[in-house]
Parts: structure tokens; sequence; C-alpha cells
């Protein structure tokens, strides 16, 4: 059963509007996906939104159909709207038609079951939504387990992040730690940590990557602290041929994974 | 001898403020940085602001006296502002206490030295600024020549492609063609293209890169089209373990660039 809204006043959109904020994400435990693919993707592996959001002209579709269905299958809601209002809520000029409200996912470490996957990536620090949602992307490619954010990073639940993970917020597991938690967390079964440094590093080709292999990144600005980086089994570095001494943290990851990749699985 | 501005409506700065939108520095031939290291890898390169933009509250540096000092040398000229005008100017909460106003470059194939590096990135349709800027300072890692922006692409003088590229903008050629243009030009001399693609691609290790390499990847949401891939010399893939079937298109320069980079210069 639809319920149609047509004002933006409206509490409904507004509690949904209010999603994009992460106070109100925090307070909720609820986040925003939008788009056709996306929200199939994310139904495809087990996660129906409590609420859907459909654009009075949206392109009918049989995925939105099949969408529709499996969210009144478990209780939830669905609510039609101006294409105005959903691009009010979703920020974007152009709304890809559907949008949903998704339960946060559990985020603690015991949560992540560390022999499922040979790679799992680390951002510590990471204050980039798209360069955070770019490393679930490019996890999922790898084949990656999960991310897991250390320290202060940005949330992967925010808009910005879910929109460039490309539906991958609901394929990879994410765990948000301190630090003073995750290594103990690391050093109490068998895992590989990496590090993407600068510092007493060798050559990211051909070094002795083993599974399960974290693969870590730091800071946007200042890179992985000191000591975290001397409590790794492994620094690397690629080489920088130019002028600069770093590369974006999510190309780091993405070229440091694939290497560890082709190393475990040649 | 520095201008001291106060006013938000003062004519200097709202000329270049307005730099900000693309339709203005293409009127002007003019763009924006800002920060101290960006201006100083730009100095070092052999570009001088034509116009200084200094915050009151600005910290002293000898980097920025030296600055300072290049801009007067050429005639440029030199302007103190509050730190609340220059992050108007800039777009950023927290202004780095110094912005430049740049004479954009020649981007023509025509100013190419394909003779002077074995790799070069290929852009086509890219959309993001981000993903261009990034491309520019992964291309700079590499070791590349520049980027070629080939049909309508986000613009690399753009205040968050600058930003994005960290100064890369400064050291990588950057040329803007039509795909009609950019084919006779390329095969008017040697030169390996090679496109980041799925369809009948060989994987991306192994294969056999030659210098000069062009590497090109699509649009963030089409790919290449099928008659561009078609014409390149060589299409390679990236494994793809999950349920996306792309990488971010910054990302699968980077991954590409770092493999033909160790194949040409092991």
């Amino acid at each position: 059963m639809r319920r149609q809204i047509t004002g933006f006043s409206n509490p409904a959109i507004k509690a949904i509007r209010a999603l994009r904020e992460k106070k109100h994400r925090k307070a909720a435990g609820r986040f925003l996906a939008e788009g056709l693919r996306l929200l199939t993707d994310a139904r495809e592996n087990g996660h129906v939104p409590e609420i859907l959001v459909l654009s009075t002209e949206r392109d009918p579709h049989p995925l939105l159909a099949e969408l529709e269905g499996a969210v009144e299958a478990v209780g939830g809601e669905v609510l039609e709207t101006t294409p105005d209002i959903l691009s009010k809520i979703t920020g974007k000029d152009n709304p890809q038609g559907v949008a949903g409200v998704f339960a946060e996912f559990d985020t603690t470490l015991a949560a992540l079951d560390r022999t499922g996957a040979d790679i799992w990536l680390v951002a510590q620090a990471l204050r980039d939504p798209g360069n955070l949602g770019t490393m679930l992307r490019t996890g999922d490619a790898i084949g990656a387990g999960g991310l897991i954010l250390i320290d202060d990073c940005a949330d992967p639940f925010g808009v910005e992040a879910v929109r460039a993970s490309m539906g991958a917020v609901f394929t990879q597991s994410i765990a948000r730690a301190e630090w003073s938690e995750f290594l103990p967390w690391l050093r109490g079964a068998p895992g590989q940590l990496v590090a993407a440094s600068l510092r007493d590093a060798r050559p990211y080709r051909g070094a002795p990557y083993a599974a399960p292999c974290f693969v870590m990144v730091g800071n946007e600005s200042r890179g992985l602290p000191e000591d975290y980086e001397t409590a790794c089994d492994l620094r690397v570095t690629m080489p920088m041929k130019g002028r600069a001494d770093s590369l974006n943290a999510a190309v780091a990851a993405a070229v440091l994974g694939y290497e560890v990749l082709a190393k475990l699985q040649p």
C-alpha cells in the first residue's frame, strides 16, 4: 500500500531528509541509499529497506516492482512523492527515481569473520567520504571481506560514501574501532598487517603478503602515525617518480590491494 | 607592494571569486589554486601566479616570502585580505592562507611531446573533477608525461580538480581534444593505446605494454564507447571478484598505470 506525500514539510519526509546529517543517522540508526541498481544490490545481499521512497515520475521496471514487493513482505513502508522532494532528500539534481531507508549494520570487530576472506582493507582516520566509498568499491572488486575503520573516520553510511561505494556498502563488512581495540583483536588470531608507508618500507611488488592480509592506509594529509606503522608486519611503498610523495588514499589502497590479490590468488 | 582589500564587493575580489565558475575561467583564461605547498610546486615548475592573495592571518613562512618575491619580480599583483574573504574565494572553511591566480596553459595536442615520457594517461568523458585531479596526481607518481582529456570532460582547471591533483596540475602536461582529433594525432607517430575494458579483454597483468603507452579509461557511468575500444591496440581488464563490474575510473587508471610502469621500468 503506497502512501502519497506531496508536501516537503511532511514529518516522514523531514525525518528521511535528516538522515543526510551524521547526528540524525546516529540517533536513528538508519541511513539512506538511492538508485534502483544500488537498492537491488542491497536486496540481493539480504538488506531490504524499511522505507522505500518512489518518485511519481520514475520509469517502470520489473526490479522496482520486486523491490516494492520485498519491502511490503517485511512490513516496510512505501512512500510515493514528487521528483522535487526526492531530489531534496538525496541532494541530487537528477534523482534516480527511488531511494531507501536502511537500518545500520553491526559495525563491531566482533561481527567480522576474518577467515571469510584473504584480504581486508583498513583505513585510519580517513576523512573523505568519497575515498571511503571508493575503498568499499575496490574491496568488493578484489574480493576483500570488508573495510575496518580505525580512529576518527568519515561515516560509511553518509550519502556520499554510500554513493561512491556503488553498492559495496551492502556487500562488504564494515567495522569501526579505535586502534587500541583493533590491534589486540588483530593479534588474537592469524593475520598480517601491511601498511602503505614511506618509512623503512620495501617495494610493494613481490613483497611476502600472506592471508589473511590486512592492507592499511592512513589519513589523507598525515598518513599513518609512526607507532601504527611500527606495529605492522610489513611496510611497503609504491614508486613515486614525480614531485609528489604520496598517492590519494583510495588509490594507494587499490594499487596495493590488487598486488596482494595477485600474490595470494595468482 | 601589497594592496589591502577588506570588502567582499571589491571588483578584484569578485573577479577572482568568479574563477570558481567554468564560464568565467574560460572567458578570463585564468584559474585559481590555493595553499602554500601547491603554489610552491607551481613556482618550482615555472608557474608564477599573476595575482597572489594572502590572508592577513597567514602564518609567516620563508616559502611564502619567496613566492611573494617571485610574483613581484614578474610584475604580478599581491593582495592582502581577510580570512573570511579568502575562504569565500576558495570555497573552503579553513583557507590555507594563500591563493593564486594563474594563466591557463596551452592544452592542444600539438603542445605535447610524446617522446618525453613512457606513459600517458587518457580520460574519455570523465565527469568528476575529483577523479580528474586524482588522475593527474597518479600520473605524476608513475612518471607519466601528462593527461589527455577526450570529448566532454570535467575542467582540469576547476578548483576541485586542482585541489585533488595536489599540485600535479602544474607538473603534468594537459591536453584536451575530441576523439576525432586524438586518434589521427596518436597514429601519426609511435604509441600504443591501451583501454581499461570489459570487452574482449586480456588480463592486465603481464600484458605486452610498450612505450609510449597511452592508458585510457572511460566515463564513470558508461565506460568507453565500443568503437573507441575497438580502435585500441590492447584491451585489458582487472579481476572483479565481487558483485560490481567496474572500478572507480581514477582507481582503474592507477592500478593499470602502475602495472604498465612495472613492465616498462622493471
